[in-house]
């Protein structure tokens, strides 16, 4: 790797714009591919988005926009991939290019639900990138108050360590402030479980269920997410550091969280399906729900909320009945 | 005891109404000292309280009413103290009868200020209460969820777990559920801590800090608990147990919270004394951080948090740049 390498992100939505422009306050030059031609288009001309995060404002001549992947792929040595988890697979089958030789850092939260697998562990398994080569960025952080330069704090993990720094620095800034870790594989299923949680939260609030019984669903969360990510990969770690605990919380109390917004539509007696239809959009703790229930039935913990929100989104159970036995169930 | 305990609540306002409402579920008869004669009169009248918690009505038949505390601790086996504690000291140099070998639990979170300890310190050094004999009743929980009957969690501890078991047997309903835990002196802090982080999360708030920074803050706010309460009272608990995590959320995320508004105001930069006259009253965690840093002086753990907000609510210092300098030491 030269000692300035070349960064690209890839994805076009809320999260993959704040990276960018994370990046922007560093570096002269960063890749970004976007799907979308129509998009990259507007962005050249406009200086910001179309689609997400409008008010973050570009200087476009550091800018290297492509529609073309492999494009962007050739290009940077260190790929930030910020697609949402059910569609990564999708892109990365367009990648001809080999990449077996670059640093890869997802911002992407929860399972490819082709291969059943966290981001790092399908790069590693079914792409050949060792894990020295894999990173991962991490919140707590809703990317519209990045938009906003309000302060945010990310944790960069990467079995290197030294990795996991270089990138700490390409994304600090006077709004962002980093830390390391190298607990690649317990972040990322934070993660992904936080949105789980998130959706029960908005459930429970569908039911019409206060704040008292939140706290206790939220604290109850934290202990089953532990458990949960004790069984998959032990090693010491403070599920209280921003990147569990905070993470579950920015999304959990968040009322623009699409996940708790799915969550609550189902509380209040929307199907599944319709809430999807509702949203337009589906939430990401609908697929790792699924993942994570499945996951944990090799070698189970205790996950009463997991399996509550799986009842409920693909068992078709009643929530108020599934909630009325987790009532039991949590303390 | 006897077998059938008589049972009787001391204070007038939001938390000890939903205690003596929890308690008339379960009892047919419920002592209720309240310092107000009018107030005593009025509920009499309307079956509800005049001034708190108003939507929460009573069966006025089960009540022993009575505004001489010497009659109330006379009356009862078990006395629930919920007066805050800047007010306990006041009403218990009232006692004059002899309540040495009755059960006392505490209701109270915070300080007496006079004494610079938690209540069942105070009642034990204080009051040669035994430790097996005082118990300590917390949430999270706030009261008017209890009013309107939404499901909440209660932890009741006590060092004879009997007696906890007790008191949670008489406090549960359909909307309660209770645990136990023998752990009273680190749920009292946790109890007293949360308004001081709870007064933090309001500064931060007020001075512009988002929702990513809140996270970043809570999740600091529970490592810093663990430590504070370590040092003065180490036992293995579990601090994302509700009554310490949960009860740190359920202030912490609360807009409705007297020491967040409170710390709000001093962010939006009210001084301490306009803060109060504009409330018009005193936020328990302004008392407790003064006594948290003065403890925390003989023994310290780190805690930046609780300094900073001493700092600026006991030092004059400028809110801003100590949340600057506050946004280096968390992470």
């Amino acid at each position: 790797m030269s000692k300035h390498p070349k960064i690209a992100v890839f994805g076009g939505g809320s999260w993959a714009t704040a990276i960018v422009k994370m990046l922007c306050e560093n570096l002269d030059e960063v890749g970004w591919y976007l799907r979308s031609q129509s998009a990259i288009d507007y962005i050249k001309e406009n200086e910001h988005n179309p689609n997400y995060l409008s008010s973050a404002e570009f200087d476009v001549n550091k800018l290297l926009l492509s529609s073309d992947i492999n494009e962007t792929v050739s290009y940077a040595d260190i790929l930030i991939f910020a697609i949402p988890s059910a569609f990564i697979k999708t892109e990365l089958d367009l990648i001809t290019v080999d990449f077996s030789s670059k640093i890869i850092f997802s911002a992407i939260k929860g399972i490819i639900p082709e291969s059943g697998l966290i981001v790092g562990e399908h790069f590693n398994q079914k792409l050949n990138i060792p894990f020295s080569n894999i990173g991962v960025i991490s919140g707590p952080c809703h990317a519209e108050e990045v938009a906003m330069e309000r302060l945010s704090y990310l944790t960069i993990s990467c079995r290197d360590l030294d990795k996991a720094e270089l990138m700490s620095n390409y994304l600090s800034s006077h709004y962002i402030k980093t830390k390391t870790s190298d607990d690649i594989i317990g972040i990322e299923y934070a993660a992904m479980l936080k949105n789980i949680f998130a959706i029960a939260a908005g459930i429970a609030h569908g039911l019409g269920y206060g704040d008292n019984f939140q706290a206790v669903l939220m604290s109850n969360s934290i202990r089953e997410m532990k458990r949960f990510i004790k069984k998959r990969h032990k090693m010491k770690r403070n599920i209280n550091n921003s990147a569990y605990l905070g993470d579950l919380l920015v999304t959990g109390y968040s009322i623009f969280s699409r996940n708790r917004m799915f969550g609550n539509m189902i509380g209040k007696g929307y199907t599944v399906k319709s809430a999807m239809m509702e949203m337009s959009m589906v939430a990401e703790g609908y697929y790792a729900s699924k993942s994570a229930y499945l996951l944990n039935e090799e070698n189970p913990a205790n996950t009463p909320i997991i399996n509550a929100v799986y009842a409920i989104l693909y068992q078709n159970k009643n929530p108020k009945k599934i909630f009325k036995k987790l009532t039991e169930l949590v303390d």
